[in-house]
């Protein structure tokens, strides 16, 4: 059960249709944005909603809604949806007429918001699979087009796994659905922020918590064989928070510094505590 | 105006809805085809629904309509449109229950149909604009995640042309919506079919007709520099069928093989106008 919001109106999703006219359907053509929240209250909803922004402007995309209204929407999705500890997922596309790649600025867009119930994160050990990263070029940005993320969550689910690491040749870039750190001596290095990985929201917290604990912080690519050897495998995302992985392939990974990663941890949860109690 | 299919409901275009349960707006969990015809037949039917079928199979999508069914639907939705000469639009999405990207073999299938009018293809020469391709290592695929084809899509209409060449690098792969062959000497040289172009049922038919001609056909990946000074640059789609660039980022191309040109033209055209007469 979840309660959505669409162009204007407001129902339980599964009463929500959406004309052929949204070109998500046809093409993907439209950006994303999600958190979670408590009490009424939305994690990090300022940083969500600039990135939303920012996607938005970067495929030319122009929201109907002013931010204001769309806050003012996520609150009555959130009131209407009444869950203690919620999902928050909205996206943004492109409006069309006829089915045709073009687009010009007179282009208008839909407004999607839809809130469904979510336990508080909760610390997990994981298990991953690697998986080539054959995406595009685009994944700075928080785009419609998951076709491989979606390929790739099923194939870590048929192997049992909750997420999959996609590797540009040697080289580890992020999760289907999630960014993934290392810790290595005490050190915290993560893939920088370019076209291959999305700057994601908890990865800059799980930096920021490295930087207050007076952890070296390197945003480096780092290859298979370094996540392998790491002393922990961290997995990040806004629904999550942060993770450990246990395994990768069925190899045993990690497990060496759990003193450093209890602390980050101990931040990101008392970060998500403090802001939604 | 055009004429629609949705899972068992046949209407107006413009009547047709679609729940949220449909994959295709939140991921671009699905593919699609398109065909044109005329006088109710179908240009080249077989093989647009082998490649339909082969590309659901590709991205594990299970149809749910057979076959037979599939080309019942066409005749039905053709016969409501009404068209002398027309666009057939097919996509088939994964169903899901709550946004998910994981799914598993219990996941159905949508099928959406969409019939409009367009006139029978005719012999243009067209401009084109060039653009870095930053598409996924999936285009051989006739997915729905066609973000990148729309941007650049964008950017030729912008620029006042008709295509975009998408390049890796110094390499030309395809166009936004068409694949791009050259000749050369006499030689049709045209990308070999991989992971970054679209096997095109045109391109096929274009191959197909130059070696009736007598004509080498050289399936390699060519440079910029060789496209900018070949003897004609040929862009072949279902729906315009073949074009010949006069002009590519604004510089002359082409112009100096009109008589093979020509002869390709008049093959691929007597196939349409046998087939749809």
């Amino acid at each position: 059960m979840s309660y959505s919001f669409y162009n204007g109106t407001f129902a339980p999703t599964e009463e929500i249709t959406v004309p052929l006219t949204d070109r998500a359907l046809y093409f993907g053509d439209g950006i994303y944005d999600a958190a979670i929240g408590r009490n009424g209250k939305i994690f990090l909803l300022d940083e969500h909603l600039d990135r939303f922004f920012e996607n938005a402007q970067k495929i030319s995309i122009k929201p109907y809604y002013s931010r204001a209204e769309i806050i003012d929407i996520f609150k009555e999705t959130i009131k209407r949806a009444s869950f203690d500890s919620f999902f928050l997922y909205f996206q943004l596309s492109r409006k069309g007429g006829k089915r045709q790649h073009s687009f010009n600025d007179s282009f208008g867009s839909n407004l999607l918001v839809t809130v469904s119930e979510l336990p508080p994160p909760d610390f997990k050990h994981i298990d991953l699979v690697t998986f080539e990263d054959r995406r595009f070029e685009y994944c700075n940005i928080k785009t419609l087009n998951l076709l491989p993320s979606v390929l790739a969550a099923a194939y870590a689910e048929e192997n049992g796994c909750y997420e999959t690491v996609f590797h540009r040749g040697d080289t580890v870039t992020e999760c289907a659905h999630s960014n993934i750190s290392i810790l290595m001596s005490g050190k915290l290095i993560t893939h920088p922020t370019d076209s291959h990985i999305l700057p994601g929201i908890t990865r800059k917290h799980l930096i920021n918590a490295a930087k207050e604990l007076e952890m070296s912080v390197v945003e480096r690519p780092f290859a298979l064989s370094e996540m392998f050897c790491a002393d922990e495998v961290i997995v990040t995302s806004t629904t999550k928070l942060i993770t450990c992985a246990d395994r990768i392939d069925g190899n045993a990974v990690g497990g060496k510094d759990g003193k450093n990663l209890n602390l980050l941890y101990k931040k990101l949860l008392s970060e998500y505590c403090r802001e939604t109690c």
